[in-house]
């Protein structure tokens, strides 16, 4: 395997963040100071022009880009490199005054007035032929500097817009989709409520407050649509800078399990994958569940184009956007650093380099405070993050294998979030995925968060909770996965619904899916939140909740069975070997401690092991990247204690060369960098 | 008397539920399963056509009654018969686009656009025609099948419309009912807050969000004005099945306790009452509460006409609408069932016959489920409900003899719940209702919940609690009704404003009722939540909260006083005879134990028992019926646990006409239905 | 010092309180019987027609002042006073229905109809035109009736209007201040989001549903342009009063903390504060920090104008618009009228004189209730008011000593309210202040709550707690105050922004306060609920929660440091000596008893003391006017227990000439009113 980095003309960890010169035009010692500031924070990149649109086109037509030369210039000069941003995230205000159909309609069909940010029609040809204008003159003036080593395209794409544009393009969009009104009606069982539509015009998108909201299918198309018209946008708005720059990869940044835009359909046109990041440490044992729900969005993004990522935000200390702000703990910054490195980040970039002195995020953390000098806690925790990546740069261009996956659609959580039936206002997909994954976080083990059109091949283990929309196609692909040799996990509301939310028919899971698990789901009883039931299982008593099935086997093999209630003595867990591979059900919604023993039992029958050989205590784990060769080990302790493991293997540290065995000791909240080769003694 | 059932050519306890042929009008196959299992089910009846709309009428008067003539002919093949449904619950795609006028307005003045259902404008001259229209066809086409024994009239009817055309009838109708503006001025005291009107074109819909709500008058009345409109909607959707059906009787299914629409004024013009009933089962000790609750609201439903009535919706297992969907406990269906014949049901019809396939309620409960055979549970549970109704025949066409009365009236409550005073934001009329019903409920009497033009005088005993709202006419029939010998209970609250929703000067309660409850009642205390008060009674002690009014005696005796606080020794409970009867107040909101207590003195008083002459264990309850020979007994256990009683009578069990005496076991969630002749020995 | 009363041709305590004849036309009877009660309440005044424009002027240019003359007349033929309303709180019908321009815009640009009060657009030509018609003409007919006293001009002014005229006016007003475009931009740091504006036309006011929320310049701004809108409108409601009653003194009622308008604007126009005072007294130990509370709203009003002011409304009962509406218990409704003299009212006057006999008021506590007579506990209640107060007429016209004063600027506040940070929902500043408040309050201490335009130097400690917005004028008056012999405490956030919401750049507090206090605030630590610090001082330990700074003493003596957590040994408490005077500096939120303790430590060091001598248990309170010789101590007993205090010093009863000395016994709910000459012996 060679390592090959995102950035193979810069091979270094990027360190810098969100840079705003637009704002301190008229503030020339500002700006450098930042030059001085930039080198003493071992800071090597920044992101400019993210909402500089009003500051390169003052008026229309009228372009300026002499801040931006400078920037570039400036940083170029200190040894820096630039992600270069298209400013579509926020339009000026003489364009929103001139062409208000600029502006986003929301589902009430009212057109917002110019203000905030990330509110912009995705459809507009206006607004498109703007965005392609600006891009153009971005990418021709600034095609062959040296400093540009990325394209930032606009900001957390979200939201969708209901103008008269945006829904013409939505009926276009379900003409290719079903091709017939007829096919269409079918799909959406719209026969219901006597909503069968005779006209395509008939059709609106879903609005709760004002219009429908009855037809799931008709929500998860409206749902669809606007990822794809997100991602329509997006390659309307990358167009000139493939023309113009050809050679510089284009990212937008991502927000983990945001779900207003399906990541899956826009990452397929992005070069690399970048995500913000806020974790909300609060200082106390609850940040060892936040930190595996964290890592579990780092795999996301990592899996989704199955390569390093880079990290383009997050907070050198506190947000301001939360209920509470809460200051960064000493140690913490470094931790949570290291710990997105630990799952495939390239980088550790900042929203934001110096504190805005005005609106709405002018407390968020930033390196340089208002203060306005380096001799603050946060700036020297941010050049001490900058002085351990540079020690760091032999992992560069590694890569992170898995042997586990976990399956994650946002159309599937769609289909979920908007069902009416259970618990009827939240279904919990995000947390559930999570609590499966926190069982493999504190085992150690590298996990791929995938979608149903990955390989499930690569996997020796793929766990799917709640996958409650299965398509033909991929109850298909389930099939022939386990009749493979796969071994597969899912639970409760497995495959009761088709691509289009329309029930299958003949008993859940739906289809080949009852052969493949050799079961029959007859009901599944929604529990109060007071209410549990109990499964024993090893000898081990479980509590159950939220969701109980009441299962039938037919052909598996029943692990366990539910204790208490009208149910006791039915299937709570089965296994069913189907061709050369196995398939488990889980029939309830555990807890934690369930799925850590139920997934250890299963990574146990697999061989799958965590690459750090050594017990880990409650809160603390270990990640690890590869480069084919050397395995590097991110060792973490995310408690404010210190901790201590015992390895058998000789390892050395990667920043000093030490080496490493027998008992380890970690500080609170430290990272330990490991390296060896597994071919070597120890 | 002679029994005579609702529908005395098919004297069956009717049993199936809403069936949806139009929604698998592509599934032949599916529609032929339905009547193996129509009859597998022991059913006998289904509703059909509910939403059918589109179905009919594909396109504007083009008209299809294909899956109809099917589905008629099909059941009645099978023995069955069809309650045959208005489709106007929802209308077509193409009508709402073509005819916007049809959809409803908010109250801010939005029109909503199409989708969901039951939000048609009730004026809209076009909807009417449409509605008398599609009617009109389905009477004529049907009016000779043997199968059709009952119109369903839409589905649900609710809300309201403020579209220009409601708001020039709600003026109208202000003009029929007040003459003058002065009038109108006068008793609405528009002096206040300078709200006079000087011409009618000024009066508009209170809107909290956008326009008015400080006038209480014309809150009331718009209430009023959005009942009688629906009701007038009714007439005119009834008028074409009067003229081609007369023979056939209409209902609408009503809501119980639903509030936007006065039941009372709709009512009068049904043939009979059908109920949609949901309760929810949690399966602990708060189920014997509820089954409380939900017994008044049969009780409510066969007091509208004062005869039986129907259940025209319920769930054999699920809801999906709620916001935790938990499944019914074993034995809760055939409890549940059971109960509402104990309180005068001529059916058990449910809410549906099978799974829909997609959109909003595919995943409520239904006879058939996607799985589509009868191997479940669900599906036996209803089979066995069908098989003991056959066996409970001989109860078809008896009554319910009750000599007490809850007084409910929906503009009382309406009043109340827009009072500004008091709890602000929640008076708790309803539930304060169900608190006085269960102290009944608990000792097995049978209780009829009358509206103010009902005859009090069929009454031993009536109760209003917080009687707010006393036209003079209200308060001259509860003097003559206690001075003609009538026991009359009341409670705080009682008497303070008119029917326009004007106080009453001269002290409350109002007019001549301070004479009839011998009472002056000087001030209301409204407690906090965590505030209480005592009033022993008869040697026992018991809790006041949320009211305490200030009571002077003022020709009453005085029961009890309250024993704490500044007002501790003033009156809390006072009894006092007026002419032949006697009037008894309750100045405070008690406890449920005070209520089981204090209402059964009254009782006692008056020599009113249970037709169950056994103890009645927590939970458990009996109710009657009779043919004005035998009486019949549902006895029920509304526990998870077996219960006993002792009975000193002989019964027979109506299914099989086996003995019983003395000591009576109740198996968890059991009833028995037990028949005597009182004249009888034992 | 001479006694100068707000009324010195009518030298009483005002009683009495809204009176509305005009709802009562048709009743002759009834205003009769109110001269009666009137004298027998023994009330002295009434405020009239607050709301009477439909009576007033029941067609459009067809005036009728028939109900207002007798109101008049008979008041004063009783021996009464007036207090006259213009009637702009409401509009007729008639005028809304004309003129909807009259009628209020909201935020998301919706007008909204007729109905309900207060909702009246600031800036309509027409709504001015006729709000100056109707004050000319009421003010020219009753310029020399003998009994008019006062103007009570509208009602409760609150709110703001987003018409386009309101919008046009807010853009003029933006010229006013700024000048241009690029000042606005500077200081609204619109390069933020890309919101540089580029021609006027382009701002418009903040909407968070609809519009712009993010930058903090314009939504400081807009509050600000509203308050000044509500003053215009004020003065153009003034200018015929002015032209035709110059000797007749105008009020507003003012509503305390009240937030949608700044009161340091509109009181300059004022002749006198008038204050509406709803305290909600829940007969429990919360009744003694709600007294305090209160007390503060008091000293804000009496602070307005540095004078004493009147109540305008009080209830002599209960409230009817609360979420709980408790009844006053007895004893409560004299020590309540008593609190507000003992803080500088010079009435105690009632909303409402009888209850309204319908719409949203009718339930709201009355002198007289809908029972019509005198005999009922709250009528005893109030004529025992009014007795007590004729005795104590010696104390009218006397006035508040305070060495103390606590600043408190609308605007500082409405900054935080809306900053971004920090504690999200709620950064708690008028409770801050209240428990700063509260701390001298348990100690008998006079205070003036004062805005940062007063002048600093009448004070020996001046409390600015979470002063985060200083302009550096502000800045330099605390510099100037302290260096000449000022004592001054701060708190956390001090100085962070200046007068338009933007950053301070150079360190916190910004500008010359780091040089006055000492020290440089790094960064502030905002807390979980559940979070804590410890802070040790003078040997006692005590809680820090919600905010704790991480401060470094730069000149500044450390008094205490935190105890826990990171930053522990970081200083919490500092003093800086700075010119003549000292700067003290608390960087966490502490609890009540910090508060009482450190603060108490200051009132000794510049020995201040209250005017009663003796101990003040917990609950019990004393607070003075006078008249430059005499002190007038009003010891309130806020328990409802029997509370005891003893004096060094000899005292007279105010009523009752009657010596006190020695042990005083206060009843539950007890006001003692004691003189003295502290020149006198004893």
């Amino acid at each position: 395997m060679e390592k090959s980095c995102i950035f193979p003309d810069f091979p270094h960890f990027l360190h810098g963040g969100d840079y705003n010169p637009d704002q301190w035009q008229k503030y020339p010692e500002i700006l450098e100071e930042d030059m001085r500031l930039f080198k003493l924070a071992n800071c090597n990149s920044v992101s400019v022009g993210i909402f500089a649109w009003a500051a390169l086109e003052p008026e229309e037509g009228k372009f300026d880009f002499s801040f931006l030369d400078k920037a570039m210039d400036d940083i170029y000069a200190n040894g820096g490199r630039v992600i270069l941003a298209t400013p579509s995230g926020a339009r000026p205000a003489w364009m929103a005054q001139k062409y208000p159909e600029v502006m986003r309609v929301d589902e009430s069909r009212q057109r917002h007035w110019f203000g905030n940010r990330h509110n912009h029609c995705f459809t507009s040809p206006i607004y498109r032929q703007k965005v392609a204008e600006i891009n153009g003159r971005l990418a021709e003036r600034y095609k062959d500097h040296p400093a540009l080593i990325a394209w930032h395209v606009s900001n957390e794409y979200s939201g969708s817009c209901h103008c008269d544009l945006c829904r013409a393009a939505f009926r276009e969009w379900l003409k290719r989709k079903y091709g017939t009104l007829e096919a269409l009606n079918d799909q959406w069982w719209t026969a219901f409520w006597a909503h069968t539509y005779t006209d395509w015009s008939q059709i609106d998108p879903p609005s709760p407050p004002m219009g429908d909201r009855a037809i799931n299918g008709l929500r998860i198309d409206w749902l669809r649509f606007a990822a794809d018209q997100t991602t329509d946008f997006f390659k309307n708005e990358i167009a000139p800078l493939r023309k113009f720059t050809p050679h510089i990869p284009v990212t937008a940044n991502l927000m983990g399990f945001h779900t207003s835009v399906d990541y899956r359909v826009l990452a397929k046109e992005l070069d690399f994958v970048s995500h913000d990041s806020y974790p909300e440490w609060k200082g106390t044992a609850a940040d060892i569940r936040h930190a595996s729900d964290h890592a579990a969005r780092y795999d996301l993004n990592r899996s989704l184009k199955h390569k390093p990522f880079i990290q383009m935000e997050s907070t050198p200390s506190n947000t301001n956007w939360k209920q509470f702000n809460k200051l960064k703990r000493p140690g913490m910054h470094m931790l949570s650093s290291m710990q997105i490195l630990a799952h495939g980040s390239e980088s550790v970039l900042y929203f934001q380099w110096r504190k805005s002195r005005g609106a709405a995020e002018r407390f968020h953390g930033a390196v340089v405070d208002h203060v306005g000098h380096e001799n603050t806690r946060v700036f020297r925790d941010v050049a001490e993050v900058g002085a351990r990546l540079k020690k760091l740069e032999e992992i560069l261009g590694t890569v992170t294998e898995s042997r586990v996956a976990i399956l994650y659609d946002w159309q599937n959580r769609w289909a979920l979030d908007v069902a009416q039936g259970f618990q009827m206002s939240d279904k919990k997909v995000q947390k559930t995925l999570q609590d499966h994954y926190f069982a493999l976080w504190r085992r150690g083990i590298n996990v791929e968060i995938i979608g149903e059109e990955d390989d499930f091949s690569r996997y020796d283990l793929v766990i799917a909770p709640q996958l409650y929309m299965t398509s033909e196609k991929l109850i298909g692909k389930i099939a022939d996965y386990v009749r493979d040799g796969g071994e597969m996990l899912c639970t409760y509301m497995l495959g009761m619904v088709n691509e289009n939310d329309r029930c299958h028919l003949g008993g859940f899971p739906g289809g080949k899916l009852k052969e493949v698990f050799g079961i029959w789901n007859e009901e599944i009883d929604t529990l109060y939140p007071e209410d549990s039931n109990r499964v024993e299982w090893r000898g081990k008593s479980y509590r159950a909740f939220d969701y109980c099935e009441l299962l039938h086997a037919e052909g598996a093999e029943t692990l366990a069975v539910y204790g208490e209630d009208f149910y006791a003595g039915m299937p709570a867990i089965t296994a069913h070997p189907y061709g050369k591979g196995k398939a488990y059900y889980v029939a309830f919604r555990g807890e934690d401690e369930f799925l850590y023993d139920f997934i250890g039992s299963l990574l146990e029958e697999r061989g799958i092991v965590s690459d750090f050989d050594g017990a880990l205590p409650y809160g603390v784990t270990a990640h690890s990247r590869t480069d084919g060769e050397t395995v590097y080990v991110f060792l973490q302790n995310f408690t404010a204690q210190p901790q201590e493991t015992e390895t058998s293997r000789v390892w050395r540290t990667v920043e000093d060369g030490e080496p490493v065995s027998g008992r380890i000791a970690l500080a609170p909240y430290g990272t330990l960098i490991l390296a060896r080769k597994p071919g070597e003694p120890g």
